[in-house]
């Protein structure tokens, strides 16, 4: 049984907006590369599993936010793996500052696909195989919620451009972020609010294909359905914010 | 008199492109905060200027590089101040492999702005007050050029969003660099080729304003002019590639 791994961070400059917080997408950003440099330092990163055609492929994630880190704090991300499923499994986060207090959490669940069928892999072999970096404390937070019946009331295309794809060819996680927080009003991301999002990644986006990202704006929140041009919904997701 | 500063950094696959090496946007940020980095470090960052109600503020940066990192890459940036003139600083960077080939260089010219006036200071006090922290080593690239006479080919148009500006609600530096890099052909950037970048940021642009980013297109080289919605002209720069 493993230790959960922490990891320093600090809300440098490059991260704050006007308000002089880390900007939600930073913090989610910092999330993932957390995620990623874990599975890394473990021996079950992208690049040990290429070598069978097999990589990581983030299916749904629910991030909570309850303050943001102030320009140059200080806080610490805490990671653990709880367990494996036969087709997902789920890595926690938390954040706190260096008085204890939690800044937030998150849970993510990932799938393993074969790069060449496309297809999801039997996840049971990695959790007997990995055993060992599991630690046996349940997900801070609610785990990822269906979001479903999304009827937007504003609509923005986006044409998929060379920064918005990852090593993969496919949009980066972050991007979606950034073309669902970009549509909020400003007032949402000024105010001092509590944050909840869950997103749910369907199919992939690539390269030159146009995006329609679609929002329905209710009290408190807003639903995202984002498709490709092929009318395929590549992601699903809601923000609620509150007090 | 000085040293240079060193940092080590690392192409980490957050960084890297379908190519897997670090990508020009992400090694353009990677210098762009060591800037910020040092100064800080320095006790003349801009939360020292800001007390008084000053900025930094880019005025000009030529960026050349001659390989990008491969994933997970390490090597070693270091920059040093070589010169305050009365309206410009002249900072200077160099990348370089564990080799010691040089990756990369660039040279940046800073202005220092009065926030409420908007007006450029006298930047001779600097220079007195923290001569200590000066290397007199020349630029190791030829500085920022003079771009002019841009007649685009090509032009999209861009709503400044969120995601787009920084802690000043300007548009932040490097999403101005994804904009231009976004307009080249994918082959200019999975092809094996060495690029140098002059950037002059002649305007601010803010929230809500809409760019129009033109392109001209020519051999072996992109000129781009990006103007705000009032006909004026925020950046111009020029991109050129070669073997």
């Amino acid at each position: 049984m493993a230790e959960k791994s922490r990891y320093k961070c600090c809300a440098e400059p490059q991260k704050v907006d006007f308000t002089l917080r880390e900007t939600l997408p930073s913090l989610g950003s910092q999330i993932l590369n957390i995620a990623g440099a874990d599975a890394h330092g473990k021996g079950f990163g992208v690049e040990v599993l290429n070598a069978d055609n097999h990589t990581w492929v983030l299916s749904r994630i629910a991030f909570e936010f309850y303050r943001r880190p102030l320009q140059y704090e200080e806080y610490t991300v805490e990671t653990w793996i709880s367990d494996y499923g036969r087709l997902l499994s789920t890595r926690n986060f938390t954040l706190t500052d260096s008085k204890g207090e939690m800044l937030g959490a998150a849970v993510s669940q990932w799938a393993m696909i074969d790069m060449e069928k496309r297809t999801a892999v039997d996840l049971s072999w990695v959790g007997r195989e990995h055993q060992e970096a599991m630690v046996e404390e349940p997900s801070p937070v609610e785990r990822p919620r269906k979001v479903r019946n999304v009827t937007p009331t504003i609509t923005t295309t986006h044409k998929i451009v060379y920064s918005d794809i990852d090593f993969n060819r496919h949009v980066n996680t972050m991007r979606y972020f950034d073309m669902m927080i970009d549509m909020l009003p400003l007032e949402v991301l000024e105010g001092d609010f509590k944050y909840r999002f869950d997103i749910h990644f369907l199919r992939e986006s690539r390269y030159g294909q146009t995006l329609e990202v679609g929002c329905e704006m209710r009290e408190g929140a807003a639903l995202f359905e984002i498709k490709t041009n092929e009318e395929v919904v590549a992601v699903r997701a809601a923000i609620e914010w509150y007090k």
